[in-house]
């Protein structure tokens, strides 16, 4: 089994969501998909589709607690993630672990769209943050 | 037409392409496509594959006017860019120049593969470098 099939999207750190959201749009003629808060990441997000493939997210803090807050202040607006569709997330993360790649949380959580998610620290990646994301059962 | 059609890949900037790349390989395992260097432009790529969608492409400086190599002292390592496929690539640039957005360089250059490439100010995106590429025409 393949563990990792595809890049889900890709995450970008914005300060205002909405105007930036105007931008993407006019630009790419991409069509936005819908728009998510989600408070326990302390984050806003916009889903923006191209026509094939990974979709564009934009996060904006919902706080000054919120993880992109502080990424904000330390980097700037720019890119802030990838996230890679896993099979399971369980066993993706376990798999890590085993390479000795540990996940920032103990265990996966929400994300958007009702998700299950994880992310790995930049430090194992080339300074890249990775969201490990659970693809949705077919039904 | 849709000009937009996918991402074509994201482009991650390393001090050590050999030694990243394996971290990569080993952890995502992502198939080698090739590494290129690209003189004119001072860098040095490896194209990694994922199962489906875009690329992982990882760049490191061929010197120290690379781009590449300003951007690691100023930034760290990290994500660098994204590319978007486009269908023909002076019709883009040219839509982008009608809209008040303008290409790094004054025409297209050569990227990889043989491909014809633009690069687009991150000014203009929430501080993302942008990558157009022309997409190969079907022979």
């Amino acid at each position: 089994m393949r563990m990792f099939d595809q890049i889900d999207h890709i995450g970008i750190a914005v300060e205002d969501l909405e105007k930036s959201l105007d931008q993407w749009r006019k630009m790419f003629n991409l069509r936005l998909h819908g728009i998510e808060e989600i408070k326990e990441r302390g984050v806003k997000l916009a889903h923006l589709e191209v026509s094939e493939g990974p979709q564009v997210e934009l996060i904006s803090p919902l706080d000054k607690n919120s993880p992109v807050h502080k990424f904000l202040q330390k980097r700037g607006e720019g890119l802030h993630h990838v996230c890679f569709e896993v099979e399971d997330i369980h066993k993706a993360l376990s798999t890590f672990q085993n390479k000795g790649v540990e996940s920032i949380q103990d265990k996966p959580q929400k994300g958007a769209q009702g998700s299950l998610i994880s992310f790995i620290h930049p430090r194992y990646f080339n300074g890249v943050l990775i969201e490990l994301k659970q693809k949705k059962k077919e039904s």
